[in-house]
């Protein structure tokens, strides 16, 4: 179980196709990983995820923690079973959200005490707790509880990773399912010496996978590059890397270049909530009033259920009239874009040509 | 075209399986047609109303007209390639919503100025406006414009009578289109006598359909049935006739015992939208603390999607979470909870059982 197979490695690059093993079955690398945060992928039933061809899907502690409580899901039979999604699924620890969406949080060398964000009410989590809510959900990869710095703040950054680096240590010693793959998360900010330690200590550990957290959370995208190139040599290459809360397509061409495996970011879903889908090299609002009697497609060469049917005109009155199904086609196209866009990138690495794709496909983000 | 094809008499009542022929297809009757507003109906693609096994589905007028407009419409080529529904669609007149809907109305012999819902902005609609705008939305059933009077104020009802009937007969002066059917609009509320009148004056224009309006605004369901019995011996017996507005299963059932074919009502996505189901013999109101650790599905007979796949647990979990799913999901649900019905109408009918077949359903509800 969670073997980690490299099928092809690109000749230019870090890019490399993989598949890893989990219970609920193969993950083909690289791949992109839509957001189900409170066990839904927003406006799209498993059925539709899977006719899009998602195989990871994330959904996040923090919000299950709070609602409907992990151990609800557990008596229901698991996250699997909750929410109908046969194929693998990857927790987050809820640190992230704890540190971005709750309030009046204490953070201390034990763990987090911290408001929810719907009630009001006091919790506290630390790295067991995560574990163990992680485990009553039941997730094929679950992430070690850790703290996400401001990613500028070298002193800041630096005694983080004396709170990350005992906390990872101390998930390994809470957890008790075999069943489950504990990612340990890198950190350490823009600053190659603390990503160095940290990649470092981690690896020592021999863990199946790899995060890298602490990214796309307000550095410049040199700023990620440089980090991910720093990283990429350092990390073992038979395991997986994953790049936490990263979807921007151009990111994600960049991170398979730099030698990512998984990524999942909530961008093709909030895009659609705020009623802008993704082309190449953009995106469109259908507010706009310029779509109002375009009878194209949103993206003519697109496969995808939205495009294959609708005008922009039609879509664009779906989202004047704050019509359901507006969310709905509209994350069809988005969360469709990036698993295209992974196809494609998988099937250049395949080919070997992967470095001519990413060039021309940055092109149109340059 | 617009031919009616009856295939099977219940010997006891006056439900009868039918074949009605329109440019987009046959609509198997007894039918209940789905309300898509807004050129959705909500929370549902064409493809689930097809999987679904809808065949009719209704628009309005009223809502089209003021957004996004009928010319933009019919200039995207017409209200079943804007929307992308390949079947029959119907389109009501515009009247109902006018006088619901709309405020500072005012009516005259000549049609009603109102305004309108969304932006306040002046209005006017006349039998042949109304037919002009549904030419432009293109449906292949449209319906006369007319008043719905309150079914039980008499003298307004008999004078009401003095304005539908005299706009029916522009409506057919009006009508340039001959792909489109015009069906006539029988009113006089809960009388006996003022429903005769009406009905035999729309009769002797030999119309291709006859609807039933003026019902479920009001009066209680002994009233709405005896209405139904003075109209059912008139009504031609080889013309469909359409109950606008019902929706709920007892009234389904009652409404094929009395001869009618064609139903239409906004319930199964309106009571999804407040977190209800329908279930045999009665609701269910997912916000219930009941089912917080619910397993079951729905309905443990049930072969729809949301019942094959989800526990009421998850289902409680995406409406108190707020989910757009929780509406994919209960939608699916009530909206096959009709169509379901409506076949098992029409096989019951087929098979010379639909008496006892109404008798058995009507018992949950008594």
């Amino acid at each position: 179980m969670f073997e980690f197979d490299i099928d092809a490695q690109d000749a230019g690059s870090g890019a490399r196709n993989g598949r890893f093993h989990t219970p609920h079955g193969i993950i083909e690398t690289p791949v992109f990983a839509p957001v189900g945060t409170q066990a839904t992928v927003k406006a799209l039933r498993p059925s539709d995820l899977h006719d899009l061809g998602a195989s990871l899907v994330l959904s996040n502690t923090y919000h299950l923690y709070l609602r409907p409580g992990d151990e609800l899901v557990r008596d229901m039979g698991g996250l699997h079973q909750f929410m109908q999604w046969p194929g693998p699924i990857l927790t987050d620890s809820g640190g992230f959200q704890v540190f971005s969406l709750s309030s009046s949080r204490k953070i201390d060398a034990d763990g987090v005490t911290f408001q929810s964000h719907i009630d009001g009410s006091r919790h506290r989590f630390t790295p067991e707790r995560s574990v163990a809510i992680q485990e009553n959900l039941g997730a094929d990869i679950i992430m070690a509880f850790d703290e996400c710095p401001p990613p500028n703040e070298y002193e800041y950054v630096k005694h983080s990773l004396t709170r990350t680096h005992p906390w990872l240590l101390r998930c390994i010693e809470a957890k008790t399912r075999d069943d489950q793959a504990l990612f340990g998360i890198v950190q350490g900010g823009i600053f190659p010496d603390l990503r160095e330690e940290s990649a470092r200590f981690m690896m020592d550990l021999n863990l199946p996978g790899y995060a890298i957290g602490g990214l796309a959370v307000g550095e410049t995208k040199a700023e990620m590059a440089a980090t991910l190139d720093v990283l990429n040599p350092i990390l073992p290459r038979h395991k997986p890397r994953y790049l936490m809360g990263v979807g921007a397509p151009e990111d994600l061409v960049n991170g398979v270049l730099r030698g990512v495996d998984i990524f999942d970011c909530v961008l093709p879903t909030r895009l659609a909530r705020h009623n802008t889908v993704m082309v190449l090299g953009g995106k469109m609002n259908l507010r706009n009033a310029q779509y109002e009697r375009d009878p194209q497609p949103l993206d003519g060469t697109c496969t995808c259920y939205t495009c294959q049917h609708f005008s922009r005109a039609y879509l664009r009155h779906l989202v004047k009239a704050n019509e359901i199904l507006g969310h709905i086609l509209l994350t069809t196209h988005n969360v469709h874009f990036l698993l295209e866009l992974m196809r494609r990138i998988r099937a250049a690495i395949a080919a070997g040509t992967f470095r001519a794709f990413a060039d021309e496909f940055l092109s149109h983000y340059a």
